[in-house]
C-alpha cells in the first residue's frame, strides 16, 4: 500500500527530533514554533500552470526536509506518515 | 439516477473506517482531525484554465482516495455519497 | 416575463424535497446544511475570460442540479425560483 | 446633467416595489435580503483585461434589471439612481 | 507646486456640497455614506498590466467626478485636495 | 554605507514637517492619519511580470514624495530613513 | 551540513545588533518593530512564473540584507540562522 500524493503535496517520513545529537537541528528555546525535518517519501506531479501543464516540484523522493507546519499526519503500515505540501517545507537538508 | 460533479469535483463512496484492520491508515489518537478513505465513483470536466478550456483532473474514476475534508454528503439510493472538491483530496492509496 | 441570468448565474426552480421519495436524494440527519435539487431555466453566458471571450457553462438548460447553497430566492409570476452561481452546484443528476 | 459610470459599473432608475402586482417579482416573506428592480440607464466602459482593452458589460441600457444589492443611491435632478457593479445584477428581465 | 499621482490615482479638488441647489446631487436623508462631488485636477500613468505597460485611466483632467470614499485628503497651496484610486470613483457627471 | 531595496521599494529620507509654512502641505486638523513627505534616495528593481522581467517603478531617484503610510523606519549614519512600497506613495510633489 | 532554500526563501546568518556601533543601522527607540541585519547564506530558486520557468531572486549570496519579519528561526551546527521569503527583505545594504 502506497500513497500517491496529488499536485504540489508531498509525502514525509518524519524523522524523531533528538535535541541533544551534535550537528542537529534545533529550535532555540522559548519559540512557539517547532522545526521538523522528515525523509521526502513520494512527491505530486506539481503546480498547475495556466496552459494546464504542471511545474515540477523541486523536492525530490528522498530528500531531508525541514519543516514547521504541523501537516497532515496519518499511520499508513503503523508507520507515521505526513502530507504536506511544497510550500510548508522551508529547506531541503543536504 | 448518477451524479455527475463539475469542474474540480469529484462524487467519492466513503470507505467505513476500521481502526483494527491491519496495514490500515489511521489518524493518530488526540487529534481533532479525522483522515477518511473513499472510492471515486465519477469525476468532474476538470480546473477552467485561461483559454477557456479544461485541465483534466488527476484523480480518476475508481481511486482509492484520503480526505480530511467532511465534504459534502449526500444520499443516494440509499447510499451515502460524498462531493469532494479535488483540492480536499490528500492523496491516492495504490 | 423571462429572467435572463448573467455570466455565471442560472435561473433554477427547486424539486421540493421528499425524504420519503425511495431512490431520492436524502441529507443525512443531524447535519447542519441541508441539499437542495432544482432544474434548471436558463444559464448565463459564462466565464468572463482573460481574452474577453465567455467560457460557456457546463450547465445545461432542463438539467437537474444539487445545490446547497440556499441561492438567492425570488418569487416570479408566483413560482419560486433560484438565481445561482454555476460554482454553488454540486453536480447533475442524471 | 447625466451620469457616466466607469469600468464595469451601471446607472439604474429604480422600479418601485408593487408586491400586489399580479406577475410581479417577489422576495419571499420571512428572509432577510430584498429583490430590487430597475431600469438601466447607461453602463461603464467594462471590465479591464490583461490586455489593456475592456470587456463590454452583458447589460445594455435600457435593460430591466434584478438585484439584491442596495447599491449606492443618490438623488440626480430630483430623482432617485443608483449605481451597481454588474457583478451586483442577478438577472434582466425580458 | 503641482501634485503628480501615481498608477490608478487621481487627485481631486472637492466642490461643496449645497443640498438646496436644485438639479443638485443629493445623498437620501438617513444613509450612512456620503456621495462627495470634485474636479479632476490630475491622473495617474494608469494600470500596470502584465505585459508591464499602463492601461490609461478613464478619467481625464477636469473631469467632475462623483465618489463615495473620503480618500485621502491633504491641504496644498491653502486649498483642500483628495486623492482616490480611479477605482473609487463612481461616476463622471456630464 | 547605502542601501538598496528590492523589487517595488523605495528609501526615503522624510522631509520634516513644518506646519506654519505657507504654500506647505498640510492635513487637515482632528483627521487620524498624517500626510509626509520625503526625498527618495533609492529605488527598487520593479514589479516582477509574469514573464519573469521588472516593471520600472514610476518613481525616480531624488523625487519628492507624499505619503500616508508610517512605512519602515530605520536610522542609517545617524539619519533617519524610511523603507516604503511604490503603493503606498500617494503622489509626486513637483 | 548545508541548508538549500526552496523558491523565494533565503537562509541568513543574523548578524548580532550593536546600537552604539557608529555609522551602524538603528531602530529609533519607542517603535514595536525592530530592524535586524544578515548575510545571506544561500539562496532558493526563485519565484514560479506562468510558463513553469523561475525568476531568479534578486539577493545573491553573501547580500547583507535588512529585514523587520523574525523569519523561521533554527540552530544548524550550533549556529542560529533564519529562512525568510526574499519578500520579507527590505534592502541590502552595501
Amino acid at each position: 500500500m502506497k500513497l500517491v500524493p496529488l499536485a504540489d503535496k508531498v509525502v514525509v517520513r518524519q524523522i524523531p527530533e533528538d535535541p541533544k545529537t551534535p550537528g542537529g537541528i534545533l529550535l532555540p528555546e522559548g519559540r512557539p514554533g517547532w522545526i521538523h525535518q522528515g525523509r521526502v517519501l513520494s512527491v505530486g506531479d506539481g503546480w498547475l500552470l495556466p496552459d494546464g501543464s504542471r511545474a515540477k516540484l523541486q523536492i525530490r523522493e528522498g530528500d531531508r526536509v525541514l519543516f514547521q507546519s504541523p501537516g497532515t499526519q496519518i499511520i499508513l503500515n503503523g508507520e507515521s506518515l505526513l502530507i504536506l505540501s511544497e510550500e510548508e517545507v522551508l529547506a531541503v537538508v543536504e
